[in-house]
């Protein structure tokens, strides 16, 4: 099969290429309940520019050359033995672990806690490529409205949002207020899902008046730009107590210290985004009781949740399609800022 | 003051007037928490019609002549030696019961089952009058956007909704369903709370086609005819399954059971509509391993949730304005049938 | 293999033999999770005499002969090919319900409600025999402090119990009261578990002195005889509100009434036992704001918790052991209520 | 009255008296709820110390010289024209906060959160004197197991370990762990409370080995002294994988880096104690999914469940008693480590 494959960790601009676009062996579905998906679109994240500078190659067990890309979407091509939940030719998105189902965490709606997992694209092949070995407990299969193409990126983005926003909708009553930092890829499906699920007054925060522009017609009900003074706007707009939720997609910069000084008493400040480090006494946390939470990706049944607001029109996802053979100008687009939203690779 | 005074039990058709519209002595604020409300609308309720009717005779201690009206807002008129929570002037809408605060049902969200409470127009003079005595702990200040007269339904009609939704929306997630029997004054803000505070897919019942347009109108996604196959449609509708939440606004008639019957295996329903009976076998509540909730007015945490979701339009209450000299006249319209929505009596 | 075998329908007492203790095929390890035990243990429960009596008939698609016995622990004999999570002779128990581990339920802790699954001793060949056909995904192993034999019963009387205390601490807190309704089988489990999960405090009601008096030593703070006045001794141990939690392992005769009775405003009342029927005016459920809860059997994971209370010695287990080819015998004292506890069935 | 008065700040060893005993104004009931309570007893807590320091100098608005001492219980002496929810004589604890008991905090069992609130013995005369100043709505009334002396320090210290253990009561489960940080004042509470409220496996680290003992009687299972590998110690005591929840008593010192590496992936760590800092990578955070929470002094509603405890000999408190014109010599004890438990000031 094609696909673009990572050979040397180095994300200097003047190399010409990241990946190369190259034939590589195709992946079988040897295991009972492997499947071969052929890829409809894999989403380009900026983790895989991460992956190029080298930051994750002490974290993970990966040899190169090896393919990235952990957001895919397509159709089953090949399935193992024991496979029964799916069938050649449904178009399927794929959750990105790919566990056993047999633990209690993948049995509790925690499988992103297995105790055995691989994570294709991080540290196994991903859908770079014309094909993606996968396994069936990682596929939902996809309504007639909702195209491969066209959801990837809601496996890794869109699911880490969702599961942010989900918590959040848990605890908000209605005369609450919610406050987003950052209104980009993964902001702008938080929104949505938060005006979803929730009757949260939301505050959408980002240093670009254009996203801000865009994300005030997603659900945004205020937005700030992100200016010294964001959090005395916010104070401003929450009647003095700052937000009863803060889900901060950046977490680098000076969004930490901001975001959870925007935060309430009593209030909970979601750390999506990394970069940054969080330093608080001991005693601001105790006077203040709030409460810190860190979130990956979502679960499976999460996912499936995704799928049905996706289905629905409740949320929507803006994508910008290249070609699996122009990997290499996605990644650079992406690292330039050259677009909104996610591109998605077609073979 | 001026007030409609019920002298007797009694709702026949012939009767010419159900309560008097007569001279009555002004309430006072003796205890230091006492305040007076001069009315600025009271909604009349169905409950009314059963207190005439006397079915309430034996169930609460009050002695005629006494004033209805359990659902008051108007202005603050009034106040006792220690009320320091609002100024006369302030526009207020009145949670139904008056509690003392003090014990751990009024602290811990749940005053409606206080050790010790009133509750006006019930068994305690209320508001089809010019003035009503309450107490501080249950008023809350107006918004600007909100008048008396068009929000004093939301404190029992509205509240016993917002309620019943609220609940269900805690364990409804994207790609769940949730049933709503009754389309009439309480079902069309339960429509439009659900769809405030969850993603679930509304399907509302009701017996009249015109009910059923206007709903639709107010969130409701699927509406069916309340026909003898009305389960079956829902069945159609849900994959099969049933709903994981029914709410059962009208409670009498085949509702009960077909409300049950169209809710899914490990789901609630709400009941919170009276008239009728709940008759299950312990053994298919077993199986089924369904919850069967009953569903009180709300606490006043929760009316202060529901005048936030009116400030914002996430809600709006069809309301017909009667003269309170015109009471009479607002009952036997209520008992004909022959407006939707709640009217109101304004002094 | 040797085995307890049903081959027709008739509990009567004069039958010499309600099953066959005789030759039968073996089971064998076909799909690729199949699992075959070596019984070490078969609970024998009130619901196998039911199933002697017909009443089951309808109500599963079984042909006789076939093999009762769904309280299973053994050994692991023979696997499938894509069995990886046990090893054979791993000593394990064995969760009641054969599942995929796929669908939502499965993953969202509820896999007593999957979409598809069989129950082997119900509705497939279960456990009154040397070998049982299960799956990978139903077996838990067992630490070396529990014998198969010694814990068999609780994957069906112990987990429903299990399931109801757990649902009941999670809102009872200090101060308040659970009422447990009968002290057998599954009362004497139900004890052990609230007293372990929650500080409330925990009356029990039975008809049995006797029971009783064994119960006080497993976690009961106070025991009622079930005479006439049950609820108002009740009523007289909490303060005249009755208990926020009642769960009723009875459920015939004058339990559902009595229990409901017994249950505070507010309250819960958890149904387990079966027989008998709910009936309740609407109006008494909404006044009281009442909550009915329908039981099942617990999830995997359930078990997997009540097998660590079970390891610690929380919850301790009164058996009786019968060899399997004395299966008739132990049939005929259970429905003689010739013992208290749980009859094993050892081959 | 006498009452140890606080003159200046400076906690200097050599200086001979760091309050002074002396005569004091007596408080009196002036507005309609207010409550004089003579004191039975009140509780020396390490803060006092920090007062005497002067690190509250500017975070509250307090005029020297003042009365401390925030933990307090004793006996109705006066109340104010209002009060009806206690009477002249009646064994009262009280809860440490003053509160209006209207706003949305107060009736959200969250009281500590309440939008007006004073702190007798913070920002207000406190305990260390004959009478104290406080309102009906912080008292309750105390059963005759329990006598004011030996309960006072409940009211901040119990309350608070409380409120932590019983948070994370509600996500434990059988098989699931929990480290307490510190078997002190607060630790021993936690623990008992902690064994009260669920069946997780208690590990406690400190320091004192004489502690550990003490505390091993109280319903820790393991305990770890706090050497360098304590971590290492209690992964192995958790196969491997740390607790699901870790609360810290502590706060400083090496205690919240080894705190929140004790703490299980999607865990949670309750920080209690304070002087340290939390400083954590934002990517940890995502990447292991845990949870910091802040944890304040618990509810009214939570004091009165903690006394339902200690009413039934579920937790007890090891005290010291001093006579009120001994202040000094207990405040010093205390500063010097001179007792285990807590010291109770008796006028």
């Amino acid at each position: 099969m094609k696909a673009a494959v990572l050979h040397d960790y180095d994300l200097d601009l003047l190399r010409p290429e990241w990946v190369r676009y190259e034939d590589y062996p195709d992946p079988r579905a040897e295991k009972p309940h492997d499947v071969i998906v052929r890829i409809g679109g894999a989403g380009v994240c900026r983790t895989d520019l991460h992956i190029i500078e080298g930051i994750w190659r002490d974290k993970v067990d990966i040899e190169l050359p090896y393919i990235m890309g952990h957001e895919n979407a397509g159709w089953v091509e090949e399935i193992g033995s024991a496979v029964e939940g799916v069938s050649i030719g449904d178009a399927v998105i794929v959750h990105p672990l790919v566990t056993s189902g047999h633990c209690l965490a993948c049995r509790r709606d925690n499988d992103m806690h297995a105790e055995e997992n691989s994570f294709p694209g991080i540290n196994a092949n991903g859908g770079y490529a014309e094909f993606l070995l996968t396994s069936e407990t990682s596929l939902i299969k996809l309504p007639e409205s909702l195209a491969p193409k066209d959801v990837a990126p809601y496996t890794d983005a869109g699911l880490t949002a969702y599961r942010a926003a989900k918590k959040a909708s848990k605890h908000l009553v209605p005369g609450q207020y919610a406050v987003i930092i950052g209104a980009g890829g993964l902001g702008h499906i938080g929104v949505q899902v938060l005006a979803a699920l929730s009757a949260a007054e939301i505050i959408v925060v980002d240093l670009s008046p254009r996203a801000l522009e865009m994300i005030a017609t997603m659900g945004a009900h205020h937005t700030v730009v992100a200016g010294d003074d964001w959090v005395e706007e916010v104070l401003a707009l929450t009647n003095g107590h700052g937000a009863e939720a803060v889900i901060d997609f950046v977490g680098e910069g000076d969004a930490i210290v901001k975001g959870l000084a925007a935060t309430r008493e009593d209030g909970y400040y979601y750390i999506v985004g990394y970069g940054g480090k969080i330093e608080v006494p001991a005693i601001d946390m105790i006077i203040s009781e709030k409460t810190i939470v860190g979130n990956l990706v979502g679960s499976y049944p999460e996912l499936v949740e995704l799928m049905a607001l996706a289905d629905r029109g409740l949320v929507r996802l803006d994508t910008h399609e290249y070609r699996l053979s122009e990997a290499n100008k996605a990644l650079h687009d992406l690292n330039a800022g050259a677009f909104t939203g996610r591109a998605v690779l077609i073979p």
